[in-house]
């Protein structure tokens, strides 16, 4: 989708892409074949950029941040991208002063992981949430235990530092996607409503159920995280709200699934304001184009292709956007998303929920919340 | 740009391209290098596609003739094609009882170009507009003759027959996009203004400056231009106003520049809808996402290339939409075009022809009218 919105703008995007990234070669024109976790790899396609920026952060840092001290612009910089590691945001947070969750980090620093699980289970209650600090996605990486199960699951942990948090008692889930350019200038998006199904984002609807304060702070905060990791280009930030508090839940520096709506329903969409911010040109301005938008994706299964569907899913929902990745389909992999822009909550929701319905298979029910 | 339309709606679009086609290359990951009027080329191209589609009418109609009686599935059909035949075109919508200007063929079937010239003038006025039925784009193959010219231009004339029309009081000049699948939907978009100079379409401007019963004559004339035609996918009606009535100016069976404004300002762009259409999907609604939308070409200089202006261009109008075709500016070229979004007529179009002009190169002035 960054190539997508790069084309108009004659911004010629040259991709580096895995071997089994059939998604690229879909729809770029210019593809390198290569991993970016191979230090030759990336050294070798930096050297034909002006710019290079990331989708993900599987991308070998430690190659970066050597472009980095020879000159070579790497944006979002590698002190940035430092920040998808869970227990690197929860500690720089916190002491930013920012609103994070009560969180403890069992890694190397904590030689006795049971006992400082045991201590922050008693102060903070017994259910816990444990997440990985590296490697999760799409609610792989994070395991919501029941009262008294951390030390079993401690017993049979192994993988990357653990971030432990209370269950909290959820109102709403909220997600501010926010762009900063090398000069410094900050743009939010208005704030967004995710709803995750199995811990995965199922759906984004604009505007979220908050009042202007909530939605007031939510941004403000947003504008302080982009500040506080130096973020160039778009970084999403997803809060909690918990009696009526914004906490910051976990950040990504980068383009993010809760912004794939802004591709129509707002001023500027987070992939052009991206491409904007890393060639620090002026940002695009960000209101609603629309009264309510509703993002929901397309979760695959084995046995069907959304691109023999759309002919069915537009028969339905005639005004949907579809946004098909040209990926195989496989069992909770998001090969798809549709939008739909309305004037009624519940009728854009359910429109949206039916043409992913639709696309992801035949007898696949609307997943709605 | 119906190759980026296309991706997101997952639809592998393949493009026979020329080999001096620097913009399919930029944009589209699958381009095969022939002349669209190369028997062999096409006919080979054709192999390899469910569709066969067209974004210019300069495509070998013999071999498409062929292709379609052999059971391509060649939508627009070569009776639409023959449509862009600007003397097929008048003949063809007077039968039909469509309001056309008063126009007279100079071509095989009228052995005295001369004489029936002459009677033309007398009978509708001296000055005369000679329009070469064939091969004229951006202002090329259409003369404004002025009293008495018509003979000593006819003279030193050699071309494609001639459409003689009477220069007209033009009020206004409109533009009706409609867009027809082959099971026979028909949907049209609001009526657009377009505004020329030098004969070349510089800017089209929603709404159109029309009271309601001009407007809904307009989208009815487009609609049975449609059925006439036999159109599939998108058809551009341009239009003249004089003395409130409405009259087809002339046609292009095709996705069109006065329609480049529905990508950001209508809920379903012309791009989508013609892939929409050829693949015999349902149609999207057409309905206006802003009050206002202006869309300003980006005419080339030879000494300034747009993609190293769009910084320029987006601080002056940070709402700006651009788009840029990859192509090597020269002298009266479109290399791109830009649309604003707003509220107020004269705003949004002084913004579009700012941002257009910076894009265009320094010391370009807007081109306002």
């Amino acid at each position: 989708m960054l190539t997508e919105a790069a084309t108009p703008l004659g911004v010629h995007v040259r991709v580096l892409a895995a071997p089994a990234d059939e998604g690229a070669r879909e729809v770029a024109p210019d593809v390198v074949t290569g991993s970016p976790t191979d230090p030759a790899a990336l050294r070798e396609f930096a050297a034909g950029c002006d710019v290079l920026t990331i989708d993900h952060e599987n991308v070998d840092h430690a190659t970066l941040a050597g472009l980095e001290a020879e000159g070579v612009a790497v944006r979002p910089s590698v002190r940035t991208l430092a920040f998808s590691d869970k227990a690197h945001q929860r500690r720089a947070f916190a002491a930013a002063g920012l609103p994070v969750p009560a969180f403890v980090v069992l890694d190397d620093a904590e030689p006795d992981h049971v006992g400082a699980a045991r201590r922050f289970a008693r102060e903070h209650g017994g259910r816990l949430v444990a997440k990985a600090s590296r490697g999760g996605y799409d609610g792989r990486g994070v395991w919501m235990l029941a009262e008294g199960a951390i030390e079993g699951f401690l017993a049979g942990y192994e993988g990357a530092p653990l971030v432990l948090e209370p269950r909290l008692p959820l109102e709403v889930e909220l997600a501010v996607l926010v762009a900063r350019s090398p000069s410094g200038q900050v743009s939010t998006w208005p704030v967004l409503e995710t709803v995750q199904v199995d811990g995965m984002c199922d759906e984004v609807v604009y505007p979220a159920p908050v009042g202007p304060e909530v939605a007031g702070r939510a941004r403000e905060v947003a504008a302080v995280v982009a500040d506080v990791t130096g973020a160039v280009g778009v970084l999403a930030v997803e809060l909690f709200v918990v009696d009526g508090e914004v906490l910051v839940n976990e950040i990504a520096p980068r383009v993010h699934n809760s912004g794939h709506l802004t591709i129509e329903a707002f001023a500027t969409s987070q992939f052009e304001q991206h491409l904007r911010a890393v060639l620090d040109w002026p940002l695009g301005p960000t209101e609603p184009l629309a009264p309510v938008a509703v993002m929901a994706n397309v979760v695959g299964t084995a046995d069907a292709d959304p691109r023999a569907r759309q002919g069915e899913a537009l028969a339905a929902v005639p005004d949907a956007h579809l946004h098909l990745y040209g990926k195989t389909p496989r069992e909770k992999r998001k090969v798809g998303h549709v939008t739909v822009l309305g004037t009624d909550r519940a009728a854009a929701r359910g429109a949206a929920a039916q043409a992913a319905a639709l696309l992801a298979g035949p007898g696949v029910a609307p997943r709605m919340t």
